[in-house]
């Protein structure tokens, strides 16, 4: 009966699948599998609005790594510029004021909700935004902070950090990290969080790994979104979600450029710059946020795994049919959904 | 500078992608987006004996359906007697006793640890196994359940519940329905436990539902693994993970086939057989666990959402690359991490 011997195979990956495969490695392993092309279609299982999201076209030029810093400098602008008209309408929207500010000389925006409620009087979010450390300077990078304030009701800093071209690794650390410093003169740790999605995500992790270096309190929580923790890309989605992702797409695009400029010549795995390589014992109570589609859906998974491996409170939320930080999307009701969770677990973990 | 202009569709998605997209639909939406061939190579990330799981190559037979009940009587049965020679020895490296009974009637397996924690002493956990409904009977369906015996130091008594093709739904629901109501006349509720991953999470859900309709109270936990929610298949990962999880590889094998022989003509959409449609209110802590490149990825983390929009106490976990209930292989390290994370979930709450 060769068909049920061959089945056979099946029925045990279903049971105790090891057994035969691992131990005694009776299957062969393949170096790299080849999946074929195939069409993939726009799930009906989530609102309307994140439909439109995730049947969007790839963004064209996602394969594009600019040549020269002047190159980067004029990406990192229009990144910015595109979205700086429509600020006006995303502050009225969400119920926010945003001030422009600056502490320890490090420019930041102060954003605080319409409505803030008592319990939420004495705390305070520090915001470091995404970008792939390249992109969003300015208010626009503060987009993610209005979402938090707004469905939260906390108020943020969104810390307007120095980058590469000009600024590589580690500006953006000493500049979140001379804010941090200062705001625990301030303020109780335990009242305090820091989140961000993607390179925030990833620059969350690193400022608490420098915090403990300089024996500075850590907050009382955080928040990291789809953090960009290994900058080298070894995270397995990088390849399964490749083109499946409609935001990032690859990492084999401009994606992998920003690292390499970021990074400035240091060495990827430098656990400032690749968090995952850090050690995350102690670390404050987390939550993370990804998608089923997302590129840095591994990157994820992996901090939220050797977070618990630590032995820290961790929790994992991930969105149906998302590509990469497609939960901070004003307008779409599963954007409410997550920012209200990240909230509900800040507010019990926080002071 | 058109280059610059088409890149601003990138680095909006970054910031607040939904405000241009989703409002304005300046963008158009492709009805389904064709992903291109590429090698999936075995990622670096993981132990080595997942490695060895992550690159073997699709089980032979999964794009097969047979065509008859002798068919499936035929696999049902290879599936089972394929691992039962392997039993004594998982059994022995396991450190687990397992005793043929019975319950209301229904033949169970009950599984004890050579080592019973006191705390663990008055509590039991139900295990319901997985395999489409089809496969498994006997002893090798209860290998899940040695896994968390072994690694949780739970008693459980796993069901061997009739399944087609000679007993399709609800036969599995009843009889899981009828142990847990004799279970409740012997101990608390609150020391007990529902669990199993695939159709066992699914039944696990279902088995849920049908007490609450029947008054019976609810167990104090439950972890439904990578549950099968959705027997019509519209999670967007059984497209987005199709070809790239090597365990079911695709929906529109041999699991669409079982979906339907399970249903046996009822509506795919009925609660109790894709509890996807069920009201999760006042459901217990749930825990839940999938991988990144799970077939069923989706059904996991919208069952997760679903209880969390219940106010469910719910957590999630997924572990890097691997595919569907990859996580229950013995002599695997991120075995022994996915059930010792259950185990402090249940024990958390449990009395």
């Amino acid at each position: 009966m060769p068909l049920l011997r061959r089945r056979l195979v099946l029925t045990v990956a279903l049971a105790v699948p090891a057994l035969a495969r691992a131990r005694e490695a009776a299957v062969p392993v393949e170096a790299a599998r080849s999946i074929p092309a195939r069409p993939l279609p726009v799930p009906g299982t989530v609102s309307p609005a994140l439909q439109a999201l995730i049947g969007a076209p790839y963004p064209p030029g996602w394969d594009t790594v600019p040549v020269d810093a002047a190159g980067w400098r004029a990406l990192q602008t229009a990144s910015s510029a595109a979205m700086a008209p429509h600020l006006p309408a995303l502050r009225a929207a969400l119920r926010v004021q945003v001030e422009r500010s600056s502490i320890a000389g490090v420019p930041v925006f102060v954003i605080t909700p319409d409505i803030l409620p008592p319990a939420n009087r004495d705390r305070l979010l520090l915001h470091l935004h995404g970008g792939g450390y390249v992109l969003f300077p300015g208010e626009v990078g503060a987009g993610e902070a209005m979402l938090m304030a707004s469905h939260g009701g906390f108020r943020c800093v969104s810390v307007d950090y120095r980058m590469p071209p000009d600024h590589p690794f580690p500006a953006a650390l000493n500049d979140a990290s001379a804010v941090w410093r200062a705001l625990l003169g301030q303020r109780d740790r335990r009242r305090m969080a820091i989140f961000g999605s993607s390179a925030g995500g990833g620059l969350t992790l690193a400022t608490l790994l420098r915090a403990r270096q300089e024996d500075l309190p850590l907050p009382g929580a955080i928040a990291p979104g789809t953090p960009w923790c290994d900058l080298a890309g070894a995270g397995d989605s990088l390849q399964a979600n490749a083109f499946v992702d409609n935001v990032l797409v690859s990492g084999s695009g401009w994606l992998a450029g920003a690292a390499r400029l970021y990074a400035g010549g240091r060495n990827l795995a430098d656990p400032l710059i690749s968090p995952i390589h850090g050690d995350f014992t102690g670390f404050p109570p987390a939550i993370l946020t990804s998608g089923t589609r997302d590129l840095l859906l591994s990157d994820t998974v992996r901090v939220h795994r050797k977070l618990r491996q630590a032995g820290v409170v961790a929790e994992l939320q991930v969105f149906e049919g998302q590509s990469h930080a497609q939960f901070i999307s004003p307008g779409v009701p599963e954007t409410t959904e997550a920012f209200r969770e990240i909230a509900l677990f800040l507010d019990r973990h926080l002071l």
